[in-house]
């Protein structure tokens, strides 16, 4: 939907909003079980929200694309994720729990290993332990920059993400060049400017890749390190600009706290698992009127190709539903980012069933909370990207649009 | 879907997909039946995989537009036929398997009859018989142009389609007026340049319809030709850029071909029927990975208003189904290019039933392939353009989208 029509037309109220995100929601029938884990799964509580809720299927991107979190969080929340596209820097900075400042930009790293000739033998350093990983990035963290700062944060093996912040009322640009040429054999390259504005951001970059390329010189393995996906903060409209919301993120992983962030959400402090969220969300409940709540554990199993394991992750989620529906709120919506099949072990394009539950839901013909029987529901299969509107309607929050 | 970013997330795969077009395959119910063509059609092997597949219906170019030959098959390619917009001239020299050379530009032709101060009397010269037809375009084809060279081709009746070829490094261009004023009582027009750089185009066009006119002045009645239509090879992205595919055409009818072959398929030399491109098609099936295979009967028995013709088309295709099977496509899709219901005598714009099959499809509630049981399939109504992204999907050849 066209957001400047949304931006129009929406309205501040008291009603609340509960959004609900299953990460990985859909699945794919099992060729063993002849069911989906969706189908699979008893999980009472959300079968009866979509029998007497408003359901369909959504599309996250476009037929037959499989999302990224970022791609398919975006949609969910309005934002086409094909105009709004987020820096592959940034998603990793954020993913690892790093906040962007202003001006600033971020990168995602590898520690390599080089040969006597400074070339690169090995892109991911022979995926050294995270823990060595660790100690490198406080070495790495003494260094000065020409100007601004750097902040590193290590991931898992050979990963790591840096953030550069300009001074105060400056701007970094993400018009650079990668420091990796992800391939082996040849010397790191050099960060270049892409634009003529980008000159400055090179040479500071250059700077410390220079210095970081002198600390790491005699590390036994991991003895160079490679960047690169320079990206700077991406120019969102913010949730409360757009829809007049107060909306407040309760997510246990960095990543989803991250992208909340880049709309304008409030993040709220929790705890690891769907219960500590469920907590954080009814403390808060008197002082938002938009709440974002994400359950990651059916992403996971889905991943690991534990067809098992997401539908117990469904069943455990089920039971925490009525806990939900404790609080009251005027609009329930449930959906997810895109689908993970277990038989897939990984993202897909298929669309992800949701329900929207409120006093004015139109039910369909949905029996149970399943990929089949959602598209059966009154609102059919829709793009992500509109489920958004959707809700705010069923919650009250949009005028008419036109006289 | 945006194919920019389809051609950003397309992989090389050893996956093959066979995409069978059965051209005017969906229908309307007639009125004495009660059913539609493929409701009345005994086709167990297309409903097997109907049960057994994705399944959904295909608007081809936008709700209530009936597509041509063209724009049909450009969406299932997935060209947006409204961006890309084949010219008339171009489509009926394709049709009539004229090659369109680098630079050259296409023509539709009448013969026509013109009275003693060479007004028009009958712009299709009484319908003149094809027999006489090739007899003057026989004679046509000895002139010389100025630069460059002409080739004619001879269609039914009074029609035929003309190809200007310039010299070589030259082009030539289709910002000229038809010389056809499409009524009768008038003098033929001349043709002039519609832009600047298309003056030497339209001297050459002259030129050669002044000559032609001399050598046409002592026939009976076709003493006359009018063109229209004039333009050149559309600029598309080629299949093989688009989706990294290898792919291959196999179609009996040569507008087919000229079509896949705008696209930069391979087009392979088969017979008449659908027994000789399924015999093309297994010779070639090591080489490609991408398979068009085109039938015909469908759409001519749904022009001709023969109902049971049409329902005889479809069982004998189904009982090919076979022996694509037998190939054992990683995905076989089969669509259609539009709707050509008996009871229309043409085409419509009517949704059409397809099917994706593959390991990894999702199954919906659809018994049979049927318009109306295609409705109930997992992928529901989608526009045409979707397709191709879909069925890359399923054979793995999309990336993910985002991080």
């Amino acid at each position: 939907m066209n957001l400047e029509i949304i931006k129009q037309i929406s309205t501040k109220t008291n009603t609340k909003i509960l959004f609900l995100v299953i990460d990985g929601l859909g699945g794919l029938r099992h060729p063993d079980v002849g069911m989906s884990e969706l189908e699979a799964a008893k999980i009472p509580n959300l079968d009866r929200l979509a029998r007497t809720g408003t359901t369909g299927l959504t599309i996250p991107v476009a037929p037959g694309i499989t999302p990224g979190s970022g791609p398919g969080h975006l949609a969910l929340f309005g934002y086409d994720p094909i105009q709004f596209q987020i820096g592959r820097g940034i998603l990793e900075a954020i993913g690892l729990g790093m906040r962007i400042p202003p001006g600033g930009i971020a990168g995602r790293g590898n520690f390599c290993s080089l040969d006597g000739n400074g070339k690169i033998i090995d892109r991911r350093a022979g995926r050294l332990k995270t823990e060595e990983n660790q100690k490198l990035i406080k070495d790495l963290s003494s260094i000065n920059l020409k100007k601004g700062s750097v902040q590193l944060q290590s991931g898992k093996e050979h990963r790591f993400a840096l953030v550069f912040e300009p001074e105060p009322g400056s701007t970094f640009s993400e018009n650079i060049t990668d420091s990796d040429p992800q391939k082996t054999g040849v010397l790191p390259n050099s960060v270049t400017p892409l634009s003529k504005d980008a000159a400055e951001t090179a040479d500071i970059v250059q700077d410390f890749l220079t210095k970081a390329q002198g600390i790491l010189k005699n590390s036994e393995s991991a003895n160079g390190l490679l960047i690169r996906g320079f990206s700077d903060k991406p120019d969102l409209p913010s949730i409360s600009d757009l829809y007049k919301l107060n909306s407040a993120c309760i997510a246990a992983y960095p990543m989803y706290r991250g992208l909340a962030e880049l709309l304008g959400m409030h993040i709220e402090q929790t705890g690891e698992d769907m219960e500590s969220e469920i907590q954080t969300l009814k403390d808060i409940w008197d002082k938002h009127d938009f709440f974002f709540i994400h359950y990651k554990p059916t992403d996971g199993k889905g991943e690991d190709g534990d067809f098992p394991g997401k539908v117990k992750a469904l069943e455990e989620l089920d039971k925490l539903i009525p806990l939900l529906l404790d609080l009251d709120p005027d609009v329930m919506v449930i959906a997810g980012d895109h689908s993970t099949p277990s038989v897939l072990s990984g993202h897909s394009w298929h669309p992800v069933p949701f329900i929207i539950k409120s006093n004015i839901s139109q039910s369909g013909d949905t029996e149970k909370f399943t990929e089949q029987e959602s598209r059966k529901g009154a609102l059919g299969t829709i793009k992500a990207t509109d489920l958004m509107s959707i809700a705010l309607a069923h919650a009250g929050k949009l005028n008419k649009f036109g006289a």
